[in-house]
């Protein structure tokens, strides 16, 4: 797993954010990382970095004798209290891009090679900082756009997934011991452990397994934006809607049916929670081709919206919205979604009174609201049902939740080993062929937390880091 | 000069550039930074940061109880020893925006106030941690897009530009001083100075004054890009060569004519100086009504460029290329330009033997160079000779170049209230008249350095600045 090779370098990397600033950080990570930056910084004071303890930054220019780059200030971290777990120089000079370009080019000029996206992480992760969920989560921190998903990000990253993987793996390996031990004894044909005390662990386990992949729907969308579909009938004001809840002009309005054909999205964040909502086309019979397109899109969009927000015209009457939204729920398949009706153009009615009866037929429908978005009335209580909608289920829960896809797939491939252990334990099949499928179980759980590995697996998961990461 | 107010107050900015980078850096400077980061900051190993030493940092959780944002290092600046003269704490985070807004948005609702544009600047300029110039340069470093651009922000920010300024100075008030003691001794009509030393001396400072004020010129070209014209006849390969130079289809480019009709600016850095190339209309006799407005905007371009291309057809022969050059360059005042003759075309024609004598007509013209735009022969030669006309007389001189129009404004008022003292020492004016005069020159550097200001020019100073410095 470790890879001895990567670390002999000394490699360096723009840390901060690319652009101008007021500041800068350059940080230098490796076995030569304070001799090299300390033959280019000289201190007023006459000060050796190289003398210098962790844990302790010092003033002083930066550059190659005579070519003075700028006034820095030198952080020295002492291996194996780093980020790394190697001697680390982190650089900080005025924010000039010109600066940190002539810092970089001056380090590469004495021996620093410029470090590969995600390296810094790479090398934490070769040296026993941390595990693969956690290097994972660090890239996650840096990318979270929401608080949701930095929350998820955060308690990934100080192991709290390693901790529930390594405690469920720790189980199957005790599982696996208990089978293994009875291969053994085979030809004695001894029991050491309760068939149906097997079972029930394995079903235990498997459990917590199947949450864990489950919760990849929601982690997923917390980290790229809780998609929201807004549908319903043609002109029930849908696009209005989506202008309104974006305060910009975003999608086309007009009173004709039919106006919106394309599917148009667009992200903003409501408390912490970053939600996309897309506006669809207006759902009815039409023999315009494009406007059918558009609805076959929908339909596609409704599925993988984690909460549908269904519009009717309420100026229609009670009926009327009553058979739309019958209609259009009727069609949907509500499978762990969230369906909020919106009666909306509630102001040129007066309350139109749906009462929980009306929608009793509709178990998915969580919630209704009248509103008018043209004149923004009643937004303020739909946006509170979406945060609730999506907060719920979410990230201020302290259960884990599945963010990468990665660490997804492989938990549904381990639920599938252990479903295949299951079903050769109900069929009595030979232990051989069950401790074989354990261990695929296990090595799946493995290769989240990178106990198990390959090098291409790693160099593949570190390239889509950033620089200086 | 101080304002003790502002200091009074906690303030905090991010000080890395804006956007995600791997890591960012929040600055909280003031009284209550460290009481206050302490306040929001758990370090695993139980330390306050209110009671580490100066120059050290620290690993933690920051984030208000029971919401933890980020684990971070803390640096711990005491003061006077920081860049404000403040205590500082410096908090280092994982750089999403979401962690950087939050670690803002918590420190503001613990007492810290949001840092204006300049502020942190501002402050050590008030405590006396650096004089105006030097603040000033802070800006031009961080700002500074060419390497030439950086090294004159260093040396100012070192302090170079003041010291000359102040010897200047201490200079006047000597002279001042001088010509008081006379006043007061007026009507025993003593001479304590002999005149002409005093006229010397005078005529001595102007001189310095004046090359500070004439180095204005280059300092403004390099910090925002030496103006490179490029001139010539129609068709000669002037858009040819500006893309040739940036490497790009910048200009459009036909064998019509009077093609470019506009001028086109574009900056590219070569060795280290930003150039700003401007293809000009071409130069000819036309009833074009567009071109004729492009033809005089050539005329302006040439007047405001440091370094004039003078582009001729090498295949129109020897003696045309002469008469064009005669015919351009007649026109043409180099005010302390410089004026490079390309030949172009030259591979079509062989090498054009214009010798020195041929051109000995044009005193301005400092180069000659055979090039072909289109077949990019001679392209490095012609850069050469581009970053030679530049660096002659620039930035690796050791000499001051003053790149900031409100220092350029104040040495010019300066110059002309010595011509005044000047004339009055020649004209036998009053004492008291001169001395007016002189206090006023005095008061004009003096509000360079900021030994002379107002809160309003401070103000304006500082408003420019970024947030975060």
């Amino acid at each position: 797993m470790n890879d001895k090779l990567i670390t002999d370098e000394t490699i360096c990397a723009i840390s901060t954010a690319q652009g101008m600033g007021a500041i800068a950080t350059i940080r230098v990570a490796g076995p030569d990382a304070l001799r090299i930056t300390d033959a280019l910084f000289c201190s007023p004071k006459g000060k050796q970095l190289s003398e210098q303890r962790g844990g302790t930054f010092h003033f002083g220019t930066f550059g190659a004798e005579g070519d003075d780059i700028d006034e820095v200030v030198v952080s020295v971290f002492r291996a194996p209290h780093s980020f790394t777990g190697e001697d680390i120089a982190e650089i900080t000079c005025h924010g000039s891009t010109v600066i940190q370009q002539r810092i970089v080019q001056t380090l590469i000029a004495h021996g620093v090679r410029m470090a590969r996206p995600g390296e810094f992480t790479q090398r934490a992760f070769a040296n026993g900082k941390m595990d693969l969920t956690q290097a994972e989560a660090v890239a996650d921190l840096i990318a979270s756009q929401n608080d949701a998903a930095r929350k998820i990000a955060l308690r990934q990253m100080r192991g709290g997934f390693s901790n529930e993987l390594k405690e469920l793996r720790a189980q199957l390996i005790k599982f696996s011991s208990l089978l293994e031990l009875e291969l053994d004894f085979s030809e004695e044909d001894v029991e050491f452990a309760n068939r149906l005390e097997l079972k029930e662990l394995l079903q235990k386990i498997d459990t917590t397994v199947m949450r864990l992949a489950q919760s990849f729907r929601l982690g997923n969308a917390i980290k790229n934006g809780i998609p929201v579909a807004i549908v319903g009938p043609t002109n029930a004001g849908k696009s209005t809607l989506l202008n309104t809840l974006l305060n910009e002009e975003r999608a086309i309005v007009s009173d004709i049916h039919g106006t919106t054909r394309d599917t148009i999205e667009d992200t903003i964040s409501i408390d912490g929670v970053t939600f996309r909502f897309i506006d669809t086309a207006g759902l009815r019979q039409t023999n315009d081709a494009i406007e059918n397109i558009g609805i076959g899109r929908t339909y596609e969009k409704i599925e993988k919206a984690s909460i549908v927000i269904l519009m009717c015209d309420a100026t229609t009457g009670k009926d009327l919205s009553v058979r739309q939204i019958r209609e259009i729920a009727g069609k949907m398949d509500f499978d762990g979604q969230r369906l909020i009706v919106a009666l909306n153009k509630s102001d040129k009615t007066g309350e139109i009174q749906l009462s929980a009866a009306d929608l009793n037929e509709f178990k998915s429908v969580s919630d209704i609201v009248s509103i008018s978005a043209k004149n923004k009335v009643g937004i303020e209580a739909l946006t509170t049902l979406l945060t609730r909608a999506a907060n719920l289920k979410a990230a201020d829960t302290e259960s884990t939740i599945v963010t990468n896809a990665r660490h997804y797939e492989a938990l549904t491939r381990s639920h599938e080993y252990l479903q295949t252990v299951y079903r050769g334990l109900c069929e009595n099949l030979s232990g051989e062929f069950v401790a074989l499928d354990l261990h695929d179980a296990i090595d799946e759980l493995g290769k989240i937390t990178g106990e198990v590995s390959s090098q291409d697996v790693l160099n593949n998961i570190f390239a889509h880091f950033c620089i200086g990461k």
